[in-house]
């Protein structure tokens, strides 16, 4: 089934917006856990305990990747696939590359990974975009506008009367996205900035990280970012969830944490 | 011995401002190569034909990524080091991400992998820089103008009277390289734009894709990238050297196409 209906089942059926972002820290995975397989055991226990109110799972690709754990990662992606059918997988890597390389790319993340959508960088432009694209049942997910510091440098650039994030907006809603499978990554701290995305795009999916630990407020990031029919969100929450607890209750914290996120976001919906 | 170091060695010592790009293509790699090895020994080949004439080796990730190589990559890096000590790696990865994560980046790319430089895309700011500018003895090199065609799709963008690509030069140039170890990446395909930027960062160095398969004229890229010292330059080549043979005498081959690229570098910057 293809990422566009996977979501939007989920928003529906399972009544949540939120996606739970996997983004383990070896420091912090609960000591209890067997050290050989801790990594895997970490992500699973969190998947299981908050997938009744995930959207999507967001695995973040350079935790695994530091460790030298991409097999954990196809694992996990595989048990996902196979516990939860119908929650979509958005790999968190941030591509970024011309067109020949953007094509190995879109083969580990959709083939190797097989992943649902991913998270790719508009910087190298239309062909190196293209290729993600061109999996017309996957999800290829924008940067726009990024929650961090440094995200203005760029971003907040006046190019021609618009910013530059602006600027990515209307490329990606008027130009890249023929088969109508892309979405944008807009911040959840800057909710003025959500809204004039939301304009630009109509009913794109927008995956928004930046509340929970990173501070975004919810209502305020809802009520900037929904569509007319009230969905159109893929709410980001990780540490928040993650690391809700500390200990051997960790996976029933982190369902605690991901209820109430969820619940935060369809209050605020109202 | 730092990434800088290493660099001016090589331009000085050995002479030879061409970077041998290791973009392996599992459908190009030569048939009578042991099956169960051939990417690793298809790599060593080519970096023990060319690293007379190599001033840096930048293999792409994506290329070994989308195979599940990563260890192959490894042990690759692992092998130019003890084999070809003073020519440094760049491992063209193109990362961008958030402060965080993009710790988890640098630390993959510097300890996991043990590259000495890194291609980094500029579009989420300075906190997604720092993490790899922080290791001072490490290159960070990060996309500027690309040669690709969708490359001016935003670097081409006029932002306050100048494009962006231009713009990313000043930031680098002015604030981003504290540390005095940043570079750009500049395509040779667009040799006017490539001056503006050498104008605009002094002696910084500039990785230099897009001649060879992608076309860009040696004697103009030179003439517009070099410092005033004739050097600054890691000019990139990967395709033309990588699959100069399609035999047995592939390695052969390689050397061949690999010191007639220097020699024609040298022979434009005179």
């Amino acid at each position: 089934m293809s990422f566009n209906t996977l979501l939007r089942s989920r928003w529906t059926n399972a009544n949540t917006m939120l996606c739970v972002g996997i983004d383990p820290d070896p420091h912090r995975i609960p000591a209890h856990l067997p050290r050989n397989d801790a990594l895997f055991q970490f992500c699973r226990v969190i998947v299981d305990a908050t997938a009744d109110y995930a959207c999507a799972f967001k695995p973040q690709f350079a935790h695994f990747a530091a460790q030298g754990a991409e097999e954990v990662l196809e694992e996990l992606i595989d048990y996902i696939h196979n516990a939860h059918p119908g929650i979509p997988v958005i790999l968190d890597a941030k591509r970024g590359d011309i067109g020949s390389t953007a094509e190995y790319y879109a083969r580990e993340a959709f083939e190797r990974y097989r992943a649902d959508a991913v998270t790719v960088n508009p910087y190298l432009g239309a062909d190196s975009v293209k290729p993600y694209a061109d999996h017309a049942d996957k999800g290829v997910i924008i940067l726009c506008r990024t929650s961090n510091a440094g995200g203005s440098d760029l971003q907040f650039l006046d190019c021609g009367g618009q910013p530059l994030y602006q600027h990515v907006a209307r490329l990606v809603a008027e130009k890249w996205n023929a088969n109508g499978n892309c979405g944008l990554v807009v911040g959840a701290t800057f909710p003025a900035e959500l809204a004039r995305v939301r304009e630009i795009v109509g009913d794109m999916p927008l995956l928004i990280p930046g509340i929970g630990a990173q501070g975004g407020d919810v209502i305020a990031t809802v009520k900037a970012g929904r569509t007319a029919g009230g969905t159109g969100m893929i709410i980001s929450s990780s540490r928040a969830i993650l690391y809700a607890g500390k200990g051997e209750d960790f996976g029933a914290a982190a369902r605690i944490a991901a209820k109430a996120t969820r619940d935060a976001i369809n209050d605020a919906n109202t």
